[in-house]
């Protein structure tokens, strides 16, 4: 297996975009990834999408953006593990590229959510955990990440403020993105006083409804320095599966899957939590974030509410946790986020995040998680 | 790239099958391969599917088959590519044992498409075309395999009967199978006589509506006589896409990604088109078969109809093609025909197939084709 790197990144804004279809985002995120690094040729691409046939009727993604790229007939892999589908795209592309099969491979990742009623919307967030035994009984993904939320609360003390911080502090970096969504603060009231969504969590504790894509480069890590002269290489690579629906679970306050999915990643790359210099972690809700930290190891079990109180999960704290502004700010449009991480890592450690930039940031990761936890996703990349 | 054997397959009866949901029937193939060659575990699967979100409200397809077949935390990757799903699933699965990533892997393609009501099962196929540009202009499947079987008809003379023998052929091999959706014969006077769906095409030149499953276990080549003594090489790879729009394409009774796939396939194999002993290519309509033998070298372009009527493409002719019934009599469960094939095709050279067995057989080809040929990948196997 050879070593890869990552040359090229694109983002759009992400926001509700009435006036650009699936494939119209999709396209632009790959052509800026592709002028970033100035490749001539991609031989094979991926795509991230959580459900184009529930959100826009349109499946079969794989031709649709290879021809929309003009870039049929180069093989073009649609992959899916819920929000987890993004990480999932460039984790195969990885694979792709490693392998010796291919040189140089566009991971990309796409969702187009606003085109439907809000009704269909959550009919369609519900695919993403158990048909059958969660969603058709009643539950849907801000009732789960309640059960989780009260659980926390209950094993460890973590309190509704602390909850409340983590959408204050991803607000605050998402303020400084340009591509986010909501890039506005809001303070720990507005989120303690915004309606109640499935009890303890309220509206601003929740990620949105969201359009967007990301697209990055891949090749192998000895060309990169052909295309660019930042280039950054995936260092660990992490991929686990945990039970679909959340009742399954022994413990529902830690995710199994990104216990192991780090560790994997942790292992391939050789560095330990404490390496790690910024993470984008999957923050769909806001104590997804506090478990994220916790399953990570970057605190210790039950001490991530108290971790970001004190401040440390801040752009200039010990562990800069969502300098992108996180799901919560920058947006979620499911199959885009994985990629839209890496993204932000990857302008983290090239030093070109602006006003939001991790000082002397070397080491980073990205969790991407998918329904409640049923697939998990973890890249860890360096500048080289 | 290490070699890539076959050790193990599975498959479930193809149907209405309403007893059983998309989990049951997945698990049921799954682990029928898994007995068919024993492996203690399996180290990552991949799944092919369409559309579980459009036909059954379900995506996440990873972790809830990871999870029911009692394999979580293993890594689990969906992969969609329309109608070529299944063996999209299988290169995938190809590339991560080739690479080194993993030893042994389980590739299989699921549909479940009976639970819903034909209006919308026909709304859901049409997300493997371009919804934008076809289906809302109400072009639907049949009526895309209608333009192409008139346009075939115009240029080389192919006959309506030709057409017709496609099927007869089909369901006289499906008559043999015990996993076939509809194992009885049909004359051609019941398919030139059945209701017209799209002109020229009739009910009986059309795949149905099925439920059903498949899988297949990889492991590196020179692993695979712990498993099994009749281990099956995967020799040639070929995967290439196309517009996804029909009225996109110089010519429509040409596929250029079958073409291109087909190419890919055989110089990987260094074998050519006169060497594969059995085929299983995609007649999702009685002209697709024709077009298929054509674009993948068996007969010369505009042969196909007279080939099919000579006899040449039956069991017992120079060049068998669909031994298994094909789609038309053995069903068309989207996501898992692709695997089916492969299933067909190992059985085949493994001797095994009993009353439709081609006698000889070491090297068979199988040829999945998305939509209307926007993406088409092609395998080629070898008795080792």
């Amino acid at each position: 297996m050879r070593d890869v790197a990552i040359i090229g990144v694109g983002i759009t804004k992400f926001g509700e975009l009435w006036g650009k279809s699936l494939r119209d985002i999709f396209v632009e995120s790959a052509l800026r990834a592709i002028d970033n690094c100035g490749v001539k040729k991609i031989e094979a691409m991926y795509v991230g999408n959580f459900s184009g046939g529930l959100f826009v009727g349109q499946e079969h993604l794989g031709s649709l953006l290879a021809d929309y790229l003009g870039y049929a007939p180069i093989p073009a892999i649609r992959v899916e593990a819920a929000c987890a589908a993004g990480a999932l795209a460039l984790k195969q592309a990885f694979l792709d590229v490693a392998s010796g099969f291919s040189d140089i491979v566009l991971a990309g990742g796409v969702e187009k959510m606003t085109d439907i009623d809000t009704g269909e919307a959550t009919y369609g967030l519900a695919a993403a955990g158990d048909r059958e035994y969660e969603a058709f009984q009643g539950v849907t993904f801000p009732g789960l990440y309640a059960l989780i939320a009260r659980r926390h609360m209950y094993e460890y003390g973590t309190t509704r403020e602390q909850l409340a911080k983590v959408a204050v502090k991803n607000h605050k970096n998402g303020a400084k993105n340009p591509y986010a969504q909501f890039p506005f603060e809001v303070t720990i009231e507005q989120v303690l006083n915004s309606t109640v969504i499935a009890d303890p969590l309220r509206l601003l504790d929740c990620s949105p409804i969201s359009d967007g894509a990301a697209s990055v480069v891949l090749c192998p890590a000895e060309r990169a320095k052909e295309f660019t002269n930042k280039p950054v290489k995936i260092i660990g690579v992490g991929h686990a599966t945990d039970t679909i629906a959340l009742a399954d679970r022994e413990n529902i306050t830690t995710s199994k899957a990104t216990v192991e999915a780090g560790k994997q990643a942790y292992k391939m790359a050789g560095v330990r939590p404490e390496d790690i210099d910024v993470a984008e972690v999957h923050d769909c809700f806001t104590i997804a974030e506090i478990c994220a930290m916790e399953d990570l190891g970057f605190v210790k079990k039950g001490e991530g509410g108290k971790a970001v109180e004190e401040g440390l999960t801040e752009i200039g704290g010990k562990i800069p946790i969502n300098p992108s502004g996180g799901l919560k700010s920058k947006g979620h449009p499911v199959g885009a986020t994985g990629i839209a991480q890496v993204v932000e890592v990857v302008t983290q450690l090239r030093g070109e995040a602006g006003e939001r930039q991790v000082r002397n940031a070397k080491i980073g990761l990205t969790h991407n998680l998918g329904g409640s936890g049923g697939s998990v996703i973890v890249h860890i990349l360096e500048a080289i």
